[in-house]
């Protein structure tokens, strides 16, 4: 086997054969396949394709390059929810103590924001104390004691991904839908979750801009873990304008809190109930009632334990940015559009995000919406608060929002679009 | 500018710009451009193309990624020849001195072998004494006083190319038209030749393989050329099977001087003055006469100059290959194919070629032909020779011919391909 043949069979629009395949993956994991070898062969890939059995099994070449953890020990079914990222995402955090709340264990592995994304462990981490980092036992441990864990995922899973991750970051070849789905899929099914629920982002805030190449995305996806014995489902959602009324570290946390505590934002309640109801039917879990769960409390006790349980202090106070800038309305009319991408953009450059895996995020960096799509504005009201601890960075951040909203005539009709645009199992 | 922006307008099949184009190769060749994220582009330039500006922008690049030579202070006009890569193509040896002999310069930078074809530097180092690494005032000094000289490119011509040329070869991404005329007139026009004639290779010994890349790709150089003030013109011609009766080394260098002598396989005299013909009209030289230079030792003695010019004895004794195996014909009839491709395989397996840039060569090592296509054999007849050190490697080389030849019914018409297939000025 050698790895330019590898290169040309694809190059060439062939399909890779199940051994060029576990071979290419493990010679990568263990350096003699070189980068600038495996980068020609990404984008080889991103431009000719795979078809189902290839992606099948370059998923199951990069489980095999690590660990399986075991949840079989739990005497709770377990679900995950996977995200592909958005902007004002935060609902891992209310979800996972909800769905813990209705009986399910909730093994939440999960990541850090790299552009205009936010990551979910960069939100906990504005939690004083909190820690993202466990050990397998740790991690264990936290899900049998509270039902529910998010953390980062250990070395030992899929590090075959882990490499072609920081690679495919590198090269523009980032964007390839049998990558993408792989590098999730074969995290998600080396974990070893029982069922997971899959949140596919559509629009100008998520890596896929039209349902259609969502659709497939999602419809790949789903196909790898029934494959493998997962039960999936996805849930394809609009990402056209930011989740809720937040985009930002703490301003999140603070948020989600609000949502555990019965009230929130109603788009935010509303997908994360959805979500919910969607891990409960996978996990096999039928009578529980997610919206009686955030009202009564439970879901709140769920995450003042989690969060106890790695190291966080569910009383204390969040971080607040050293310096706010509000933004006004320059017109009175219907909000029409506040453009998820923009916003995402000006939360990163504010200081929420990171250019690289190596920077650091400010806890209190981000934005704070004041109306949403469909509220009518007067001008010179407040439309966005801007936060952040290096106020020179404000001039840079508004630079992203010169385009974000569209305001219409008072009186104009508008519908939103729906939260949920489609489901896939 | 980033590298990653470049990357992804190539791989969406946009337009590289001038800027991005004189960024990535000045990066590139820097250090500050990855070779995982220039194989990447490679890629995407391999399956996406570039156009006529795009191209003429990234040779003039590569050029200005290193020095230029100058020959204006010879007396003669100059005159360059470059060859595809052929079974058998030793026409360079042969060539440079026949047109020295006819009155123009020819500053000939050459290669070596890698794959099937032969290097023409690997074959005249078989020649005892004889150096193809030179200084530049010492290659200047051989092609004054001897009309012609053949050596190594300096590391200072191109080096852009040089270090592209060597990831390509590693990842898959050798056969792009844009990327093999870059790269092989980057160094053409760097060099400094007024004029310049392109053998452009057809058949399955030959990197193109069907006669529509091979205009494509003539066409492409010849505009190269044409728009940076080179005299370029380009003959397509035959390699679906070698050229003369040798392939290896030494054994191409005995048919060479057999050439220069006035004798010599019919093909090899033929495009030989078919390419003199054309370096001599591009650079203006009107009343010579290449075959007379060969038939009168005037062509012989330039050669004799030039070897001597560079450390070789013309007069001394030729590497012989230890072990011969003799190849002899299955049936009676008449040849109708002798493969390019599988006796460049042999040649390559028996010891004349190298698989990594770093191994040696054997002088002696090749295949020799005693029939051509169209000649009639007879069963058991010798029908090839092969040459080698190690005679381990007969069973080897053997495996590549199994294939190699189709011998018809006693009497059955066959009518050889020209040699000369296209000409595009």
């Amino acid at each position: 086997m050698d790895v330019i043949s590898v290169i040309r069979t694809k190059r060439d629009k062939g399909e890779l054969s199940p051994e060029q395949i576990d071979w290419v993956i493990d010679a990568y994991t263990r350096g003699e396949v070189a980068d600038e070898q495996m980068s020609a062969l990404a984008m080889a890939i991103l431009l000719n394709g795979m078809n189902r059995e290839e992606i099948a099994r370059w998923t199951a070449a990069m489980i095999a390059s690590g660990e399986r953890m075991d949840f079989s020990s739990l005497s709770r079914p377990t679900a995950d929810k996977h995200s592909t990222g958005g902007v004002g995402d935060k609902i891992t955090l209310p979800l996972a103590p909800l769905v813990a709340a209705c009986g399910a264990a909730v093994p939440q592995l999960s990541g850090r924001g790299l552009g205009h994304t936010g990551g979910t462990l960069d939100k906990l981490e504005s939690i004083p104390g909190w820690r993202a980092l466990l050990s397998n036992e740790e991690m264990l441990h936290v899900l049998d004691t509270t039902g529910a864990v998010i953390c980062a995922a250990g070395d030992g899973l899929a590090p075959a991904d882990k490499k072609l991750y920081a690679l495919r970051d590198v090269t523009g070849t980032v964007e390839a839908i049998p990558l993408i789905a792989s590098s999730i899929m074969s995290k998600k099914i080396a974990e070893g979750t029982g069922s997971l629920v899959l949140d596919v982002k559509v629009g100008t805030g998520a890596f896929m801009k039209n349902i259609e190449d969502a659709r497939e995305l999602a419809r790949t996806m789903v196909g790898l873990g029934t494959d493998s014995g997962v039960k999936t489902v996805a849930l394809l959602t609009d990402m056209s304008t930011p989740l809720g009324l937040t985009a930002g570290n703490a301003l999140e946390v603070r948020e989600s809190v609000e949502v555990l505590a019965g009230g929130g934002p109603a788009d935010v309640v509303e997908l994360t109930i959805a979500l919910a109801k969607e891990m409960l039917e996978a996990a096999g879990i039928k009578d529980a009632d997610p919206a009686k769960a955030l009202k009564d409390g439970s879901a709140m006790d769920h995450w003042r334990r989690m969060i106890a349980a790695q190291g966080g202090d569910p009383d204390a106070t969040l971080p607040v940015a050293r310096e706010q800038h509000v933004v006004t309305a320059p017109s009175t009319g219907v909000l029409t559009r506040l453009d998820a991408y923009d916003i995402g953009i000006a939360a990163w450059r504010l200081g929420a995000g990171r250019a690289r895996k190596e920077d650091p995020v400010q806890a209190g960096a981000g934005v704070e919406l004041h109306a949403k799509p469909g509220d009518t504005v007067t001008a010179g009201q407040p439309l966005l608060t801007l936060h952040t601890d290096t106020p020179e960075k404000f001039d840079y951040a508004l630079k992203s929002l010169s385009g974000a909203w569209d305001i219409a005539e008072p009186g104009t009709e508008f519908a939103a679009n729906p939260i949920v645009l489609d489901r896939i199992a």
